[in-house]
């Protein structure tokens, strides 16, 4: 199997990366890969940190495109940066997924038109697995798509289902609807409709799923709008910040300090549970190939992570088993019509 | 100074409002109360814990609409309830502000209907007061609405700059816009449009205010249409709950439970500065009297702090002002349009 990584994308680039896949090399053995980007800057950046480049071929793009560049702008001026050259090595069949940190508006936008969607996918997803109160779960979509139609939200439910399946290995997985209260009558007339599309869907519907349950494993796969999904997403990460502070406070002074050893090792394991890093990045739900964004802010075991994402999905073939779900939806819908 | 409460309305109603108001009477020496509700029940509870009722009127209401009641079942078969008895004493002038914490749904509903909005306001606003890193904020509107319009939530931005005015002390508040990015083009088409509107109004604008940033006091009135403002509220509060739990799960043991000993203090401290009921309930603003709706779960020091709420409210005429900056608003956009 062929993983492309984009070498330059992220705040630890290119070292995260590199470190990302030295230790994904020692897990996965059936796995090759190639980094785009500067080939001098790499190989230096290996070199002064001792990490082999076995089994790595560096196809050289020495252009970066930053973050605050215009999505659209991957295919005119960034065309030949390591992000775009990536996801052609990906486009053209010369790698079987895609890894990388790089702006979330670009990498949709070049998953779009230079990866291309699945035909039938009406917009692609970002799909993060969460860590929830007992397990982790799907949210998506949680900001390729500010505005939704009702039928998009049931495509995202669908692709969700296939991908806790076939990488999670959560058999029949629970899909839910983000809304304001329990009853289908709640929220918006978006989501009201969107309820009704859901009740008739070929998956296994649990009901809506109110906010302040979103972390208590209602569902396995939580579908929203991509402006509430981000909400949701980033409120999240914005309140465990507060609440992180707010206890580290607690541990200072003599008595806290001490306080702060004796537990030490449970609130280790506490934040290692809610490190939404460990279950790796947000897939590109819809592209036509495996596509993993990975957080900006990823080292090296993040990367290790996306990359067991790509390696699952191509292995287990996720986007086979969504192309199925979608021809299924569809002569069900002509069957429906006709 | 009077204020009615519906004795009736909540989880733990009608002992925590008759302690909240006994609390209340300690504090302000200037307010009368009315408590609508089963008049036997309410004296029985009163002497069983041995609370005086003075300075405390009784208007017997011994129906009570349940939470799981239609809205508009207010007007019919629950207009004797001690919900909707304690709204007309309002509406009739006979009380200075409300405050319970009945079903919100039915309270809006009333508030609308019975007691009536203000001239030119579209939509009423759900607005509690939470707590920020390091000063509470104004957050609206949290669930009257589930669908708005740009030009609602220029409004709700107006009339929380009132109310953090004249109840908070915040001299010309700072006003910010939900948005799942800092730049002006982020967003659904509705929040686009709002951020132009928001540019041009009257209030000080500070610009979007992203998700994880909600916290963290950018804004002291945060604007949001109902659903992603519901979604915001429950979800901080259930993202709390997660973290508190996982916290407490590390104090146990024995080195845990003498870990917790040693910061107990600051911890309870840390709790305090993040508890919602420390600043009252939410307000019903562009109502025609101050209507606060107390938390469905509040203790008697919740009540008090509603009761708090509504005094300020009352004697700083947070209504006289946001009739002021609407006609004023009004003004400013006839002359435009002439």
């Amino acid at each position: 199997m062929k993983i492309v990584l984009d070498a330059f994308g992220g705040d630890h680039a290119p070292l995260a990366v590199l470190e990302g896949v030295a230790l994904a090399r020692q897990e996965f053995t059936d796995i090759d890969f190639i980094l785009t980007g500067d080939e001098t800057q790499i190989k230096q950046v290996a070199a002064e940190h001792s990490i082999s480049l076995e089994k790595v071929e560096i196809v050289n793009a020495p252009l970066v495109m930053p973050v605050c560049a215009e999505p659209s702008a991957i295919r005119k001026e960034y065309k030949d940066s390591s992000l775009a050259v990536a996801l052609r090595i990906l486009a053209e069949g010369k790698a079987d997924a895609y890894v990388g940190a790089g702006s979330t508006g670009a990498i949709v936008f070049g998953a779009t038109f230079i990866v291309k969607r699945l035909k039938g996918v009406k917009r692609l997803a970002l799909a993060p697995v969460m860590p929830g109160d007992e397990a982790p779960f799907m949210l998506l979509d949680v900001g390729a798509n500010a505005d939704c139609r009702p039928e998009m939200l049931v495509q995202f439910g669908m692709m969700g289902a296939a991908y806790m399946d076939k990488v999670m290995g959560v058999k029949n997985p629970k899909i839910g609807l983000v809304n304001i209260g329990a009853e289908e009558s709640k929220g918006s007339m978006m989501y009201q409709e969107a309820h009704q599309l859901f009740k008739k869907a070929d998956f296994n519907f649990v009901g809506n799923v109110e906010p302040r349950y979103v972390l208590a494993n209602q569902a396995d796969v939580i579908v929203a709008d991509g402006f509430t999904g981000n909400v949701i997403l980033k409120l999240t990460e914005g309140v465990a910040k507060t609440f992180s502070k707010g206890i580290k406070g607690c541990f200072t002074g003599f008595t806290g300090k001490l306080g702060g050893l004796l537990v030490l090792k449970k609130f280790k394991a506490f934040k290692k549970k809610m490190d939404y890093t460990e279950h790796g990045g947000a897939v590109l739900l819809g592209c036509s190939k495996p596509v993993i964004k990975a957080h900006g802010s990823s080292n090296g075991k993040a990367f290790k992570n996306a990359i067991w994402q790509a390696y699952r999905c191509t292995k287990n073939d996720v986007i086979g088993q969504i192309a199925d779900s979608l021809a299924q939806m569809d002569t069900k819908n002509t069957e429906e019509v006709s």
